[in-house]
């Protein structure tokens, strides 16, 4: 009997659920899935690897009753109310030490609130980030764990198993307390949300600026994604503009409506930064263009109103092209930094103890916004474990300083011709910001207190003021 | 004994709630105001115009068994726990169809709750924004109440003598159901937020551009204000750069701190923008600048690390303080308009039933943000009260339209001289997505549904569509 219990279980054979679950047995570890839909059940023991031990449940007690104990068993269900009603059919069902894991796109502030109510029930609860879409749960995402040690250590092995490896270094690691695992995955998906951002404004650059048609932009794309902009969202911009539409003759991205959607958690990172606060513009300008693309209407009652500026770009084709690819390095890199300046100051705040180091080592391979760019950071932290923004590194600073002048052309040129560059924009906005030592915010302190008392500090001595403020007619 | 009784009462004498009080009394009302603190209810009495009748008690029951039945009292104390302890100490003391009034900056959402709390025990509760700082609650504020008519009839006769005054029309009225006064006036808040942004690149471009000086920048900021900038903003910040110091024998903008504050309002306008959603990014803008602002030390240390460009603008000074004042005026429209645009879309799906012909007029006089530009809005919403975005009425559009140039060649200087313009740019972008009937927003649904299934719509037929996505290479 004690060889027919399985080593791990799954709730929710959703795409990602089956993929995981799979994953595992392909791995060696005997897995069993639930859900209450017995075609994905079905589904999940007909796509097992012929050899492996996979078996498919529709009973959730039953799949309980066979786990290995300590039980270890991970849900994939939508994130809110769906968490919280699979972990109240669960709890009768479990044992104290048994490790029970989500691994879904959770709030983090909703995990803190269920490791600490399963924690007084004797259940480990960790909240896990998985990315890298349903090709990377099947062939080795990036894993983001959070949780207690302990809990960890009983799961680490299947999870170093599933995850992507990058020079044979799985991308999992230990990285924070209580809900730091969702927190990571957060401020990773609004890095995401950022870059696709960007990628979006340079795809429009060139075709608006310089003409350039689909198959050029594949081969601009194919070649970025050969050299310093390497990532996997490069490789499948290249990709897409090849694509060709099955109901017409035209390629598909040119027939897909501009409304962008969103599941929120792009949101999520720029109201819980502003709540910190710490900030990241280009983040919060992603979350922007995608509410704006949703205005539809409006956009084309504007586009009525306001007459286009010309906006051709009257530079060298492969100069322009050289410039946006120089602009969407530097402002994937500020997109990086942002988020990585918002992990530092979360887990500080929030006592999470996010080991930045051990972040930039796991999202290299697997997840969406994986990089050449994370071994630059890699070796930054690996310089200095507590630094504050990756800009204030000297090897990240030369090669920002290396791209910076091309960025100014290319905000300028767009500015002038009218193409929306609102990432580009944002993220030069903060650099310069950032590398300025004395800001234009003392005249707001100044306003502050001319009109409302506020007080302001000085320059030149400690202590708050208040001065009666002068009208000068 | 009835002759005795009082009009209004205040509760918390800080220099708000005095000067509103004093304001009553100055209108012929008779008023009584509470506060624990006994200096503050002298204060009060030794403030009070002679012959106007003003008492100041430190006892709550005193005074509520001092007011006209029903009663009509307002609370200014801080935000958040405070009100609901004075609303504690208030309910045993009251009767049904009295009228209590938060004053203060309370968050909409308290405000909500507390409506439907005091309604179970027929007591209207009002929410109400009070704008124009400490002297304009003296002379007359812009007011914004939200509530339930039945109470706002009750307090109208105050709120109309106390407010200011455009051409004679008082500045406040009922601006929605339930939270909706305190709604607006976050928004009024995140709105300034942006405007001081703006004014603080205006106030570093010309000074970092042009080099001009402390008496220079008065002169134009005095000049603008006498055109079509005319607003409390840029008056104020013409009076800042006259200021000497008392302790020194510099202006005193030279030697305040560049670390601004923040109350909170700017923020909450932000994570609420993006709850709806709406798109606010020039008050996302201002709300990050201010937490850069923050970053003495790491910007101390990126300006070592990092070479500044030539910061001087290479245009007659003339035509450079002309551009950066159209810059001004556009990115201060666009501030409004996206102010606005939430306003539209939260009472929507609030069901507030906010007015905003009615909103706009109020703004007019003595708020922070009053402008000639509300002027030109009050004409907007005369011709189509159903505006869902200023941008799209034909006159603010040809106003738009005549500074658009300039506009984009301030965006452009900035970006090539190095001076953060962080506001200017984020209000440029936003025009120009909003302009724009095909935004480039297209490849984002790409990309969601390569990598995660995430599904996309088509221009051409309706549905929901997936594709398989072909990898090359």
């Amino acid at each position: 009997m004690a060889n027919s219990l399985y080593d791990f279980g799954m709730i929710g054979l959703g795409v990602m659920g089956r993929n995981l679950l799979l994953n595992m047995a392909d791995h060696g570890f005997s897995v069993i899935g639930f859900d209450k839909d017995a075609t994905k059940t079905g589904a999940l023991e007909s796509a097992a690897t012929p050899g492996t031990t996979v078996k498919g449940v529709a009973d959730l007690a039953a799949m309980v009753q066979q786990l290995e104990r300590p039980r270890k068993l991970m849900m994939l269900v939508p994130a809110g109310q769906p968490v919280d009603d699979v972990i109240a059919s669960l709890l009768p069902l479990l044992e104290p030490g048994d490790v029970v894991i989500d691994g879904g796109n959770s709030h983090y502030t909703d995990t803190l609130r269920r490791v600490k109510y399963l924690r007084e029930k004797n259940i480990h609860f960790m909240g896990i980030g998985v990315s890298g879409g349903e090709k990377g749960a099947r062939t080795g995402p990036s894993i983001m764990p959070g949780g207690d040690l302990e809990a960890y250590a009983k799961v680490k092995p299947m999870l170093e198993a599933i995850a992507a490896k990058v020079n044979g270094t799985p991308c999992v690691a230990y990285l924070g307390k209580e809900g730091a695992g969702h927190y990571v995955k957060m401020v990773h998906n609004g890095i995401e949300y950022a870059i696709m951002q960007l990628i979006s404004e340079a795809y429009t650059l060139l075709k608006k600026g310089a003409g350039l048609d689909n198959d050029q932009l594949h081969k601009v794309f194919d070649s970025w994604n050969k050299g310093s902009l390497q990532s996997f969202l490069v490789e499948i911009t290249a990709d897409i503009f090849l694509q060709k539409d099955d109901k017409t003759n035209a390629r598909l991205v040119d027939v897909i409506s501009d409304k962008a959607g969103s599941k929120g958690t792009g949101k999520w990172t720029s109201q819980d930064a502003m709540e910190l606060p710490v900030a990241v513009p280009v983040i919060d300008t992603a979350v922007a263009m995608r509410t704006i693309s949703g205005y539809k209407d409006q956009r084309l009652a504007a586009e009525q109103l306001y007459p286009a500026p010309d906006a051709t770009i009257h530079l060298n084709t492969e100069q322009w092209i050289q410039q946006v690819h120089d602009a969407l390095y530097f402002a994937t890199i500020l997109s990086y930094a942002q988020g990585l300046a918002m992990l530092n100051e979360g887990s500080r705040e929030l006592q999470m103890e996010i080991p930045l180091p051990e972040v930039v080592k796991v999202w290299r391979g697997g997840c969406i916004i994986r990089s050449t760019l994370l071994e630059v950071f890699t070796q930054a932290y690996q310089q200095n474990t507590e630094l504050a923004n990756i800009l204030l590194d000297k090897g990240v600073a030369s090669l920002v300083t290396s791209v910076i002048a091309n960025t100014r052309s290319v905000v300028a040129h767009a500015a002038n011709a009218g193409i929306p560059a609102a990432g580009f924009m944002s993220a030069l906005s903060y650099f310069d910001a950032f590398r300025t030592g004395r800001m234009a915010t003392n005249l707001i302190q100044a306003q502050r207190d001319y009109f409302g008392a506020h007080t302001y500090q000085r320059t030149d001595m400690a202590g708050t003021f208040h001065t009666e403020w002068e009208h000068h007619n």
